[in-house]
């Protein structure tokens, strides 16, 4: 009667994004539980489960349901799109089984299964904008109060993080990524590069390399994620690119052109 | 004589973390270039092909011989653990093939392949710190100024983000720990949590659920990340989790025991 609870990040949206261990674990499952449009990226691996989709105001459901599924013992598998522990199901999921007297240990086993986020996925996309120290904020101040999120928009704005902007934007949101722009243009300069990249590795994926003048210009929703260069950030060749710090120190041009040792960082992170 | 250049995220480790983009360019690769420490987490995929290994100092050699095999006409994996695209090797890639006067469309095809990235495998091994806003911060100083990383970390510590550390500290660079602890400990709790995580996903992984006043007492190296919970991060049970804001709205005991509807956020980002 004991089973596995597996929080299950299915990545960007195309299956080949998905890791050996998510894939497993969604073979191996009785019963999927997931919000509706996120099963559909998943569908070809459906067949012959047990499906429980909902809709978008039914986060916490969703972990009760998968909750009590596992407690009857079956293989049970939550899915969030991109990493399930970045803005995803892993925070509600835990909350909800704490709060029901869970623990680990004792009756069904939860495992958290690590994914691509959008922030890599979108970062993919565009070049390399992710080479050097980041942030990520969300723009939805429904769970989150609104002076909080701008908070941490003038502190990556003024410490000159590359951003990743999550739900920048919904039809009924529209006034918060005009305010990030305008928080960011008090710090950096409007030629800083930004990507708006909506429904990555999705077939209907747009990917879009803008500035800061003119972010707010391109078709911006909840499947978009926008990242703000820092100010090193460029754009060449059509590939947003954040220099980890090499083409200070060393001769990249060199580097380019000879195959003998370049001296480089021991301790830089890049491997 | 054109051949694609796959600069590929191999993950945390262990190679049910690789996604099956990833391994399906390491499979189809006839060469394979890389830190030789990370060649031998995929040791099993190299057989039958030519590999290029080389030491810590030597990032845009690698990016170089990677550009000049993939020029020859071989299909090239120039590989980075964790995400390619995140402090990896992706950056320099490109600042190097731009350099050389390579342009996308013109000769080698160059594609990233994003992965899970440290501070995604290690929020999955302690729960669901990540649930809400964070940043990543490198505490190498080798290439960025230690004033810029100290501005970072100052305004990481007040805005309240969620903050993992990458290169945290090596056997010649301790201080900086140090530091950020304190940078932390003037806006935070001494009782935050901190995750301190090394070499997730490897047979000698360890994790370590500690607090910001002791989060310099664990061993730690190159190959941890710390993850430094916000102010409403919480430890039960064994479990780091960082609540989505769901707790302060919604009553999560009744989600937890009834499988009726409970009103969640449209907007929310979880799904």
């Amino acid at each position: 009667m004991t089973a596995t609870l597996s929080l299950v990040s299915i990545g960007p949206g195309s299956l080949d994004q998905l890791t050996f261990q998510a894939m497993t674990a969604i073979r191996e499952a009785e019963v999927v539980v997931g919000y509706k449009s996120y099963l559909r990226l998943i569908e070809p691996l459906l067949a012959g489960k047990a499906v429980e989709g909902s809709g978008m105001r039914q986060e916490l459901e969703r972990c009760s349901t998968a909750y009590r599924w596992a407690q009857s013992g079956k293989q049970t598998v939550l899915i969030s799109s991109g990493d399930v522990g970045v803005y995803g199901m892993a925070g509600p999921a835990y909350e909800v089984l704490l709060q029901a007297g869970w623990r680990p240990g004792s009756g069904v086993t939860v495992v958290v299964i690590p994914g691509v986020s959008a922030l890599n996925a979108c970062a993919a996309l565009v070049g390399a904008p992710l080479t050097h120290d980041f942030c990520a904020i969300s723009l939805s101040d429904l769970l989150t109060p609104w002076p909080v999120i701008q908070k941490r928009l003038e502190a990556a704005a003024q410490a000159d993080f590359v951003t990743a902007l999550y739900n920048p934007k919904s039809s009924k949101r529209t006034t918060q990524i005009v305010e990030a722009q305008r928080i960011f243009l008090a710090h950096r300069l409007p030629t800083t590069p930004v990507a708006v990249v909506t429904a990555a590795f999705r077939p209907e994926a747009r990917i879009l390399l803008t500035d800061l003048a003119h972010m707010t210009d391109p078709a911006i929703d909840m499947e978009t994620t926008v990242l703000i260069g820092n100010a090193s950030s460029f754009v060449q060749a059509g590939l947003m690119v954040t220099p980890r710090g090499y083409g200070n120190k060393y001769d990249l041009k060199t580097a380019g052109l000879s195959l003998n040792p370049v001296p480089s960082d021991p301790d830089c992170g890049a491997g």
